[in-house]
């Protein structure tokens, strides 16, 4: 394959070396234009600010306001245009909505609020304090107000509070003709036009048309035949991350939503779902770290707010590791005369927990990536075990190496300060074996836990290092005091 | 807010809970869709086998291809439709592709090849052995094998791999009419029709135009006044995680590709910003885990494969360790005369290790999606320092209370083997001063390793766990050891 066209490729490479690509050169512009916002701000030049900001993209007024002084932002949010007022609310964090809605009049509020995409609605205010919620639900119409209901009864992380109400509805019996006009006169509003849900009379899903198709076919065609029956939908009650998988998976802009009736009551769209996978990998990797996990960004999170999420856990595996201290204080003899034996307590430890944490987290990732699931426990018990065999015979070759090498310089004797000798080769095998043993052991408790936990319904990330660790670390000290009882005669 | 049609919420959730969702229904629906496929293809009725084939979603057909045995799959994969094969094709692995080609005559591979969408067939002939490549190469129209040789040319983890060419592209003096028109003849195999693409003779970007803005605007304006100036773009040498994260951001179904001289050479979709997405987040959590990332899934990867994914690290760990030995062996004598000085050693390590793995993972998780920055440094080690404080200070109260209480069961002191004395109150405070520092230290190394990692270029994950677990464990011993030291007198 190397072959191909090499000096075309060479080319190709040297002279975009030159060119550092348009990440830098949006930062930079973003940068300036911040900038000469910032400058107007303080020049007074309301409307010619005004002017700039509506030419912006709503995500970037956005960025620019969650760089000024809260305090600042309720008086400059007045001055964005009507028409995109509610796109740049609906993007700004939860801190900066109190304070912008704090400053309105009702008027205002109802006009914002009125504005927004249901479900934007639905997550300003779940996460609004009570008071302002209530003042909130006092100015909207009665109809908006049974809807943002609807959608606070939907259970946090499921597939219902995620999806929008705003989608297009068909019948079966309309024409590509009828529905591209259909599609014309209503769309507006629609979250996406480009794939629209046919339903009957009681509203049950039927099938689904992408927009696509409408535009490839002649006018004439029924829906009915045009569109793909048996579609793909997730339930209100699913998790959220099951729908943002399913789009995913088959490559989807939206995805049908429907209740148990098979009623469909909303749709979860493309950019809903990226948000979702990101959030939810956060959370993976916050829960494998040991840390409860929040859907606020890192600079958005007090000092007090973090130590909550952290401590617990810091708290929890260090009374865990009382089972360590039990088993070494088991041998505190034995040690007081072989007391070289403590030296290799951290290395045995650490590689016992790093190659129990490869295991888990390799596993807890192809669990939620759904690569793996139950079935193959054996087959994955069977696979981590001969690359732990692999490892383990490496890494204890080596280490049986490294410690004469290094720690005992080639004396494969040494006279202690009580006069006794000490045998180094002893020592070094029996270093060696034990880390061959903490690797295998730790290596398939890096496959139990993650599936066990699965199995019983909890997160298997919670069995990532910090907890494999402390776990490995109690076997490791165990297998090693109990191999140099053996060997040393203790 | 809880006050919200309470009655209302509770009643949903009671007859929820009876349903189970759309998750488990589809797997069991799934299941025994791939157990009729399986019958029909045992009792060798091939057409019905075909037809149902043919009925199914190309993602699901590939699912259940990659549960047959490999060497049946060639001869399945003959009995697919024309219009399906293709679609399938490009949802199999590597490994299935080349069964599937080695099997095919040349103008099987021709016509499915040709068949491929451009990127999709880059990334097949990517992943085949050079013999095959050639096979391949030989077959297709030299307009392909150009444009193949294209894709190949550009670095791999860039945008310009992960684009495809097959974009809708339109001139600033068309009309929408004439523009709805010219997507209806053109559009057919385009990657998506529902954004276009504007471009002066030079293929310049000037602009983008949704469909929805086309649909909704009178047929007589010109595309010129309708279109978004300035679009939000990426370049050909972009890495592929910033293209996929500017799709993200701004929630677009696709972005724009240019080259340096500013010409659209392709669009990123959304569903491949997606995969990418998922791909690096994988890739941090496996480095992070300390091991070396693949793109293959879980099962896909072979015993050997795996193990040299992982082996190096934990090599270079281990060997790491050897320091922590030798702060231990330093004090060898003190531990023989204190023998459970080395019984919080796994205590006071893993807290450490815990400490720094929960600030590191918190602020490579950030970096990684754009929360913070290099400029944000002083403000996030202050934001550490002070949440390390109040950590440090809870944990070393309770771990003074916990190492009295659980590991000397309150006795202030003890008569050792050799008749001294060993003041407990002494050894407790001594172990909580060490873990107060070690928490604070951890925080403030998982601060600035991840960070100077990302100024000097390097990616910030291989900074988690393992790396900071063995820094911190040989900055915590020579702690140990120096308080130690002092109030002991060793």
């Amino acid at each position: 394959m190397e072959d191909f066209d090499k000096d075309q490729k060479e080319k190709v490479e040297i002279e975009e070396e030159e060119f550092e690509g348009a990440e830098e050169q949006r930062e930079e512009e973003m940068e300036s234009r911040f900038d000469e916002l910032n400058e107007l701000l303080d020049a007074r030049q309301f409307s010619k600010f005004a002017h700039e900001l509506g030419e912006m993209n709503p995500v970037d007024v956005a960025d620019f306001f969650s760089e000024l002084d809260n305090k600042r932002i309720p008086a400059v949010f007045k001055l964005l245009g009507k028409d995109i007022a509610a796109e740049v609310f609906a993007e700004l964090d939860s801190d900066m909505q109190k304070y912008i809605i704090e400053a309105m009049t009702d008027r205002e509020i109802t006009r914002i609020i009125e504005e927004l995409a249901l479900d934007d609605a639905a997550e300003t205010i779940s996460e609004l304090p009570a008071n302002i919620v209530t003042r909130i639900m006092k100015n909207v119409t009665p109809e908006t107000r049974k809807e943002i209901n609807r959608y606070l009864s939907y259970p946090e992380g499921s597939a219902g509070s995620e999806m929008t109400a705003e989608f297009v509805n068909l019948r079966a019996e309309m024409t590509v003709a009828q529905a591209i006009e259909y599609i014309r006169k209503t769309g507006v509003d629609k979250e996406t036009v480009y794939y629209a849900y046919v339903t009957d009379e009681r509203r049950v899903l039927q099938g689904t048309v992408s927009f696509k198709d409408l535009l490839f076919s002649r006018g004439d065609t029924l829906i009915k035949d045009l569109m793909t029956e048996d579609p793909i939908y997730a339930a209100t009650v699913d998790d959220r991350e099951y729908a943002a998988d399913t789009i995913a998976k088959y490559g989807l802009l939206a995805l049908p939503i429907v209740d148990k009736e098979m009623r469909l009551v909303g749709i979860v769209t493309v950019d809903d779902a990226i948000d979702v996978i990101n959030e939810e990998a956060t959370e993976d990797i916050e829960i494998m770290a040991g840390i409860t996990p929040t859907d606020k960004p890192y600079l958005k999170t007090g000092v007090f707010e973090t130590w909550k999420k952290r401590f617990p856990w810091l708290l929890i595996l260090m009374i865990a590791a009382v089972f360590s201290s039990m088993v070494i204080t088991h041998y505190e003899e034995a040690i007081g005369t072989y007391a070289i034996l403590a030296a290799f307590f951290p290395m045995l430890m650490n590689t016992g927990g790093n190659a129990g944490s490869q295991s888990s987290v390799a596993i807890i990732r192809a669990l939620s990536l759904d690569e793996i699931s139950m079935k193959n426990f054996f087959k994955v018990l069977w696979k981590e075990f001969r690359v732990s065999l692999l490892c383990a015979a490496c890494l204890s070759i080596v280490c049986f190496a490294k410690t004469m090498a290094i720690d005992f310089k080639f004396q494969a004797q040494e006279i202690l300060a009580n006069g006794a000798v000490q045998n180094n080769i002893a020592i070094a095998a029996i270093v060696s074996v034990t880390a061959f043993c903490a690797v295998v052991i730790a290596k398939v408790v890096g496959v139990i836990f993650p599936m066990a936990a699965k199995k019983i319904g909890l997160d298997p990330a919670v069995m990532a290092s910090p907890f494999i660790t402390t776990v490995v670390d109690i076997i490791t000290l165990v297998v090693y005091f109990a191999i140099a009882s053996l060997a040393l005669g203790i």
